[in-house]
């Protein structure tokens, strides 16, 4: 069994420039390093229990009220503590998706339905999925953009899911994670929806928006007060460092940052597209700061050999060899991934012309 | 309900001298702080799942094999994450002691059973404890020396406790957290016994041993692989931040800095004790680096108001107003503890006093 196979593996593939984890690829803000930096002095100190400066600051980012926000060691704890928490028996999930919703859901226990989104249909959610919501599910993921497709679902939609799940009693997680590097995050975000919904649940990370994966950092936002207080039942007190909460008050002060950031997406998101496809990868249209695409069976080997590392998602439940992701970095960082890729795949192919040659000639 | 309320509050009593949280009285070693400032370069980089790193560093200075160790964002995540993995239906602990065990269990759905250590009998864990045990327990948590008491337990009691519960198929954890501040950690460690019973589980923090509670380190260590791989399943893949990682492989190579923390805590520890009695209060023969005695009910409010933070441990399942915990600092700020209590005592005696002797003029 292979557990926890993810993007971001720098360690084994070390020196390899990293395309497989999907951050701003302007990296992190020199304020909120030195944020941490700052924070150092109170680091024989206990971390504060309930984090009120950073729920405050998030809450005015967000423009909702500080008791309706919880924050994780990352997003990720928050999907676990979640499940933990709601103790399901029955969940839906379409797939591919991140894996991490179903680990924490069988974690628990909990029986995972699959939709499966099909290439035919771009990878999208159909209408179709609200048939498969019954009132034996006690939750419902749902991933806009999902990841690793970059797909986004459909604003109108996303509204009828909702209000068929409360009607249903089903509590609905949308992972708005990679929602900042959409052009108009403001048209798919359900915030708005939470005041009237209380079976919603918002997922945000601090990881992307400001490339910080490496301190963890994430938050729920709900109007769910009674499953604030479960899921803070089921989570250690000091689960938000003392650095973690210095590097997230810094962090929302970069607005400057994230826009640069999503400029710099939007414009090397249409670069990448055009070159993969130039290279002959079949390309779908992610919304998000990676690009999801197939390609050659062996492309992620020939990338590590070209010095480059990519996202094989041949793991992901519903996809199989030859699907890949690739985040939107530079400029000069995307130029080496497709040179990678096209120095690459040309080897490769002349490699397995002379080996068909032999053959002939044997 | 008063949820998580815990020592090391010093963000609600700003400006005192902390003596409710328990570390190592020389502050967290320069390396290691260094270690977090030179891993802000990969901050925004996912952290190693696995951390293979640091846990061969924690095997090497353990004493065991690397497969046998896991880490968690503190010690007390590995508690919750315990429980979630085992999914106990009752559990013993004796009271009082470290309030998240019940949390973490009750948050299981978990009924628990107590056993009270009476004051009586010096807070020790009796023989008769052993009459506790049953089969229908999944789980015991014992901390050795206990928190907040610093008592610890008999070793070969200890043992026959673990056989007891082996025989029952009973997991125990020992939680040795404040072991390295005993005078002789190596005639209290259960370490030696995890080849031969597989029913124990350890628990260990880098957060007393070099002052680092803020960026939250912890492990645990145990041979029962399968229980390890619960405990995997039920946490996210990158709970252990990429500062943490760094810190914690820095700290371990700290050897001469706990010995010289464990040399000034066993001096200090005798003068607060000899001091505290000095001024009346009733001192129980902790071994830990900290002390625990009883006082007059109003001693906390007293000490904050001196510019002193002192653990009020009336909130401690099995306890009652009067009790309190004080950690073991250098030897300037113990003096400064005594002061405080001294003065402030003396002050709230004049005020009685006088409140005395109005009323009899009246």
């Amino acid at each position: 069994m292979t557990k926890h196979v993810h993007g971001g593996n720098i360690y084994t593939y070390k020196n390899c420039l990293d395309f497989s984890a999907n951050c701003n690829p302007l990296g992190t803000p020199e304020s909120v390093k030195q944020a941490v930096r700052d924070s150092l002095e109170y680091m024989k100190d206990y971390p504060q229990v309930g984090y009120a400066p950073l729920k405050k600051a998030i809450a005015e980012y967000e423009g909702v009220a500080s008791e309706s926000v919880i924050c994780g060691n990352g997003a990720a704890e928050l999907v676990f503590s979640l499940c933990q928490a709601v103790k399901p028996k029955k969940a839906l999930i379409p797939v591919p998706t991140f894996a991490e919703y179903e680990q924490a859901l069988t974690s628990c226990g909990c029986e995972v339905e699959h939709v499966l989104l099909r290439e035919e249909e771009g990878f999208s959610l159909q209408d179709s999925f609200i048939n498969w919501l019954h009132r034996d599910l006690d939750m419902v993921f749902l991933c806009n953009p999902n990841n690793p497709t970059g797909i986004s679902i459909d604003r109108e939609f996303l509204f009828r899911v909702l209000r068929v799940c409360r009607e249903m009693d089903i509590l609905l997680v949308v992972d708005e994670c990679f929602l900042d590097f959409m052009e108009e995050p403001g048209r798919y975000t359900l915030k708005a929806q939470l005041s009237r919904y209380h079976n919603l649940f918002l997922l945000k990370a601090f990881t992307k928006r400001y490339a910080m994966a490496g301190i963890r950092l994430g938050y729920g936002i709900t109007e769910n007060t009674e499953l604030l207080d479960a899921v803070t039942q089921v989570t250690q007190p000091w689960n938000i460092s003392v650095m973690a909460q210095a590097a997230g008050i810094a962090a929302l002060k970069e607005t400057a940052y994230v826009e640069e950031g999503r400029q710099m997406v939007f414009r090397e998101a249409k670069y990448l597209k055009e070159e993969l496809q130039r290279l002959g990868m079949e390309v779908f249209p992610s919304e998000a700061n990676y690009i999801f695409f197939h390609g050659p069976e062996n492309l992620f080997e020939i990338c590590v050999e070209q010095g480059v590392l990519i996202r094989d998602c041949s793991n992901y439940s519903g996809l199989r060899k030859g699907y890949y992701r690739v985040a939107v970095r530079t400029h000069e960082e995307n130029q080496e991934l497709i040179r990678a890729m096209r120095d690459g795949t040309t080897k490769a192919a002349v490699a397995h012309a002379e080996v068909l040659k032999e053959e002939e000639q044997a």
